[in-house]
């Protein structure tokens, strides 16, 4: 068991991202580079309609080779009951359900509002509990532009707790944080996930931050100090929202990790072979802009990597 | 009065890693508009041999021009007496001494062992208070490499300590821990301040952090977390040490101060108008990288601008 869990989630948000759509084995061998480097958590894909993201046409058959890993936790992300049928039938371990904060980001995002989408969520924990309780995947509510809108701006506290509260009603089976949006920062992040903690206990557990104003990792360490363990990067800050502008990338795996571990956490994670396996996005995206400190600054000499 | 004291180094820390020399004119352009920002504390130069760092060759008169700009707090860097007679002839109000908590840096830096470079320092306390009190500048010791150090490595915490008071018996004012290497994470720096509060109390003023490894500013709430309340930054990330390799950039001021604003802090700098004044950096230096994050996202929907 690792202290802090990275979920490596360059292929569903990152690759949303990219108008390119990568081949399904260059995807594959991503994994298997991650897996290789210790990841045992990825989003691999989702399961939404391939008119609307060609990049995750795909998600089934990288599922399957993902699921072809021991020990290797699955995730795919759906938006509704028809993914989540599909997920459920391909076998994954974990589903994100993405239900926005933010009433406009979610008729953007969904075209659903609020309450329908969680009406949605309700139905897909209906069908899980129909699933045999030995491979019955976890449905995550991640609560999506929880620190702030790029189209209505402010979100109310009150109204992310309110959301919150709804999904774990529905059924959800834990809460993450999103700030799919790049407008946290530090203050706001303890601020909201203490009162979260408070409303919805235990089943708090993601914080999802993207790295637009520098502020990723500080909100990390904010999130650390409520008791997060559970944080989602992706590989080179390969990221974005397509309806949440200028929310360019993720933080990346590779500095979320070299940090954790620095700071005495155990990820399972060998940070160089994560940096190694840059080079995939670099052979198969080589125009996409990659961010990222720790390839070019190195390891300190003092980092120790975690036994 | 700032809630939160920024101060920008850029035209030391940053212009002695770059090669070029920045014209005098344009130095001064730099700090008037830092000034018309709401920066009222700059670091303007160093006194140093012009044979070693021409590009502080003119930090006296840098300094004459920063004093006509009324409030503002104007340090030079010293690392010897006879830089410190300079400074104080050229009537700076503050000067920070590079003192190195690794001995390696010591003798890299400012060619001199731990013990000689206090005993300088005390010689600088000495002139210091030989000058009338209505005028008197003050003398902060950098604890420079307190977090590691590219040539030897780990930095044991006490050693930290021993220097630090050392610094404060030799008749330093006041002292700052500077992670000139960026190898701190933001667990080490929560260990080390509350440690040398402990040790110095209330001298403990100022963090000095490098976005080396992304870490920068996530070290900048770790040390909020123990009151520290000053912090050095340079416009764009500009920045390094000669003799710290791979050790790129302060953190930047324009996201330093777009994070401190969002957390609720009040720095008194206008955080678009920091953004604006890249252009002398663009003009002046077109072939150095510049970083920071704020020019590209913008300012949230949800930023407001303390009183």
């Amino acid at each position: 068991m690792s202290d802090v869990t990275v979920t490596e989630v360059g292929l569903r948000d990152g690759l949303q991202a990219v108008a390119a759509v990568m081949p399904t084995e260059v995807k594959c061998e991503w994994i298997r580079l991650a897996y290789e480097a210790g990841v045992r958590s990825i989003e691999v894909g989702s399961f939404v309609p391939p008119r609307l993201l060609p990049q995750m046409a795909d998600t089934a058959e990288v599922v399957k080779y993902a699921l072809t890993l021991p020990g290797l936790r699955v995730c795919a992300l759906v938006p509704n009951l028809r993914g989540a049928q599909a997920a459920f039938a391909a076998g994954v371990h974990e589903i994100p359900v993405p239900v926005s904060a933010s009433a406009a980001h979610s008729r953007a995002n969904v075209r659903k509002s609020q309450d329908e989408m969680i009406a949605e969520l309700r139905r897909i924990c209906e069908l899980r509990d129909t699933l045999s309780a030995a491979t019955r995947p976890e449905v995550i509510a991640g609560i999506a532009t929880s620190f702030g809108c790029t189209i209505q701006g402010e979100v109310p506290e009150s109204e992310v707790e309110r959301i919150a509260l709804a999904c774990v009603d529905a059924g959800a089976d834990s809460i993450g944080l999103g700030d799919t949006t790049g407008y946290a920062n530090p203050a706001q992040v303890r601020r909201l996930f203490r009162r979260l903690r408070g409303a919805v206990g235990d089943r708090l557990q993601g914080g999802h931050f993207h790295d637009t104003r520098g502020m990723g990792l500080a909100n990390v360490v904010a999130a650390l100090d409520c008791g997060i363990r559970c944080f989602d990067s992706s590989l080179a800050g390969l990221g974005g929202c397509p309806h949440a502008p200028g929310a360019t990338g993720n933080i990346a795996t590779e500095d979320l990790v070299f940090m954790l571990e620095s700071m005495g956490f155990d990820t399972g994670i060998d940070v160089e072979k994560i940096v190694r396996s840059r080079q995939v996005l670099k052979d198969a995206l080589p125009n996409e802009p990659l961010y990222g400190h720790i390839e070019r600054a190195g390891l300190t000499k003092t980092y120790r990597k975690a036994a």
